[in-house]
């Protein structure tokens, strides 16, 4: 590979505006402020703040950001009228770097049926617009909305004369998610050769994943003149949303020998910002999303686990600390592990076995996994416990669970347990809810106080009297330990549960506290 | 564009082979049975069905599907050692096309570090162990792992000697996710050209999506040469998955212009299969997912709606029907919308307003839209409801509520409400549960009763003295209704939330049984 001189990539955030056309998804004031300061933070050099003309609130919230954001620049997005281009400004004005994105439709399909129009009517009206924005601003950014269905001619004609209008950005966007990368390479380029004055200004692409191809044609466009892109965090947006920002800084980061480029963001910070809009959006990741899914750098399969324990690189291209995964990476047991990575889980447990009882404990894990439909390491640590190490006294056990509660009432809960000892131990006590008063009954009986952290309720069934299936976790000195329990009473379930949790928490304890029985054969370091 | 003679890709699916390595996925015999018969359905070509020497229980589901499936050839997955291919052969001998796909490790950082060999120890395990498996089955597959990140030279060389040990199919696998479309041309055409038997075997490519270019990868390769890729259901795999089967054929499918190429799969079960495979493997789908997420054919933004109504095909590229998704198409009334989508969601629900009334409903509903982190389309009835039309008699109040349950006692529930007319009654009833409890009674007071389809707790703040969210969703009629409320006593909050879902259904009830104010100037044709 050649050596080229590397050219900076310039990132267009508009998660707070095309992410939050998502449907169900629409962010406060607060949230919009603080993942602005986020995205600063993360090295993003525009953030499209919002659309101020359709409510008062986004055009307060593109306030807010504009008067707070010092490093990028804030960018509004208005329709090719006056009105919204007026009210664009008013939210950014007080931006240190204020920008204005205009749009309109440019294929023949929308502007015949949405518009109602003809194309030189869209000629005329985009570049009154342009230059009446560029009044206010230098920043101007345009976008021929539709551009990847657009007659190819009237592009061209469209871009050149708004970029004699004053936009110093042309946007090319596949606002319909059609494109795919080979038609997209030809059409960058041939806007290249085709519009004359395309010097004067920075080319930018804008995709949508209705096709899964926005990270590919992102690229893309990168290596065919785009230097600008738009992306959004976890690629929220409109239907399949828009190109995720971690994946494209990712694959460039990543493939350095294949694209001789570089983007300002703060890698280390893709993490955080993942999480903070996850949670603000109220749009769960799902697991295999890459780069930021829970299981990006999960390995499961027995073959994985054995590579990456004797070099990471076997089976990884990208460190996951290196993007602020406070975990790393991780390997998960399952019916697919084999001996090395439960050998290797083991020894983190704090557990060296003999080589025999280690294949023992082995086969009976094999066995768990193949039954249970949905495995957890607590799960096996529980297995392997009970196979491994006879329990010498039984665990605290739930005799008689009693309940009083209601809105003008003091929720009391009596509770009658079975001690380890086999003593039968009675008591009451209060909560600030039933569920609260239970617990409180657990810890003053059992003389345990560890945290709940979680707790959830889910119906198991479907109807009035569903079985409810209660979850909870408990932390004790840094350990956490889940209890699951099902009853048709979802008070009866939440004792049992915690009772499940305590137990295992008990179980585990007494078990750290004996010395490893012995060194394996073949020691620690591996 | 020149019309070519459009050729048939195959389609692999591997959800129950690589789909099954997603960590936390573990799918019963059952399931898996179940999804096969499904996957055969809808017409791919070959099912992975599983990796029989992981475990007794993969194997005999591995012989189950054998045994049921007609149509499609049925695979299992074998290391390139001899005890492995045996038990892989025992799982498919009964299959109508039976598959055996052996791998080993390519690449030299595999090779050395997890295998602690050399290429020519490789070489010769493959070849030999290729024709072990040719002995069984005239359907035998071969992968160089990690094939992307593999010396090129040794690559040519390995496919060559596989082809003349017998297999039939050659995957080049992209195992860690590292190539780029540009890179993978060149691979494919570059193995074209180098491996002199190449045309006695049929090429593949698999990916995983660690770099999120998956999709764009699989389609590269089908423009360079592969007839086969491999594929999961809604990309589950291991890390980041596999290659999107929907995302893939729809492609194909939506851009036949660019790609000369077609698949045998039956579109229509497209999303009938993507939800069977959600629900067994418990990997929630992303809402923003192409195709087959929640959002894929949502609009939310005013502009997309407005288009959208006049004309479908301007924003959207592909028929959500035509994939099987039953409801179609969807606006979704949030901040963003437009008085277009507004108006015509109104209507839709049986309010044809006049101009004036509905321009001040347009505004409450702006004022609405800015103010809640969620809007969801009840919300927006409801308000809608409140300033329309006042409300002459108040709905049912919660004044009193006291439970008494236990694992031993039967859960009793002792409300008092107030009637829409003023009046205060008091009951009791017995539940199996004390939410059962609840309800019961609420009904029995109310003398309604709605069918109570979804029940969910969450804790709105940790630890022990939480918050709890009730929300629940009752049926009536064919119409649901939410209801929601938040307290420290799950049980309060239960009996809150249903008051509240029921005065909801009550008022929509109401406003359906008047006949609507007056016909709009516009007419309920556009």
């Amino acid at each position: 590979m050649k050596q080229k001189k590397k050219e900076k990539i310039h990132i267009f955030d508009t998660t707070l505006r095309d992410g939050e056309q998502s449907a169900g998804v629409c962010f406060t004031q607060e949230e919009k402020v603080e993942i602005a300061l986020q995205l600063e933070q993360l090295g993003v050099d525009i953030i499209e703040a919002g659309f101020p003309c359709t409510s008062e609130g986004d055009l307060r919230a593109v306030q807010e950001i504009s008067s707070k954001i010092q490093n990028a620049s804030v960018c509004a997005l208005a329709r090719a009228v006056k009105k919204d281009i007026d009210i664009a400004w008013e939210g950014v004005k007080k931006a240190s770097i204020p920008r204005i994105h205009v749009f309109i439709n440019a294929s023949d399909i929308q502007i015949a049926h949405q518009l109602g129009k003809y194309r030189k009517d869209v000629l005329r009206q985009a570049t009154k617009m342009v230059s009446y924005a560029a009044a206010y601003t230098p920043y101007v950014e345009f976008s021929p909305m539709d551009a990847t269905r657009s007659d190819r001619e009237f592009l061209y004609q469209l871009i050149e004369q708004c970029i004699d209008a004053g936009a110093s950005t042309i946007n090319v966007p596949d606002s319909v998610g059609y494109t795919i990368p080979e038609e997209l390479a030809q059409l960058f380029s041939s806007i290249r050769d085709q519009v004359p004055n395309i010097d004067k200004t920075r080319l930018s692409f804008h995709g949508q994943n209705d096709l899964g191809l926005c990270t590919a044609n992102t690229l893309t466009a990168v290596q065919n003149g785009a230097r600008q892109i738009e992306l959004t965090v976890n690629g929220i947006g409109e239907r399949a949303g828009n190109t995720s920002l971690e994946e494209v800084v990712m694959a460039i980061h990543t493939r350095k020998d294949f694209l001789p480029f570089y983007t300002d963001i703060r890698i280390k910070e893709i993490y955080r910002t993942s999480k903070m809009v996850e949670n603000y959006s109220g749009m769960p990741i799902q697991w295999n999303k890459a780069i930021v899914g829970k299981n990006a750098f999960r390995h499961s399969s027995g073959i994985h686990q054995d590579g990456i324990l004797k070099l990471r690189e076997t089976w990884e291209i990208m460190d996951p600390k290196s993007i602020g995964i406070p975990q790393g990476t991780q390997l998960v047991l399952g019916k697919l592990s084999g001996r090395h990575a439960f050998r290797s889980h083991m020894q983190k447990m704090g557990l060296d076995l003999e080589k025999d009882k280690m294949e023992k404990a082995f086969t009976e894990f094999k066995i768990l996994a193949d039954k249970k439909v949905k495995v957890d390491d607590r799960d096996l640590e529980a297995i392997a416990n009970t196979h491994l190490y006879p329990i010498e006294d039984p665990p605290w056990d739930l005799e008689h669970v009693q309940i009083h509660t209601g809105d003008k009432t003091s929720p009391t809960a009596t509770l009658r347990l079975k001690s380890p000892k086999g003593e039968t131990k009675i008591d009451a006590a209060v909560g600030t809810g039933p569920v609260d008063a239970v617990y409180r009954c657990m810890n003053r009986i059992t003389g345990r106080k560890p945290v709940l952290s979680e707790f959830s309720v889910k119906s198991v069934t479907e109807g009035i009297d569903a079985q409810g299936e209660v979850t909870i976790r408990i932390e004790s000195e840094g350990n956490s330990f889940m209890g699951r329990a099902s009853d048709t009473d979802i008070l009866v379930a939440s004792a049992q549960a915690y009772i499940n949790a305590l137990n295992r928490m008990l179980l585990i304890e007494k078990r750290l506290k004996r010395k490893p029985l012995a060194k394996s054969k073949e020691g620690m370091k591996e």
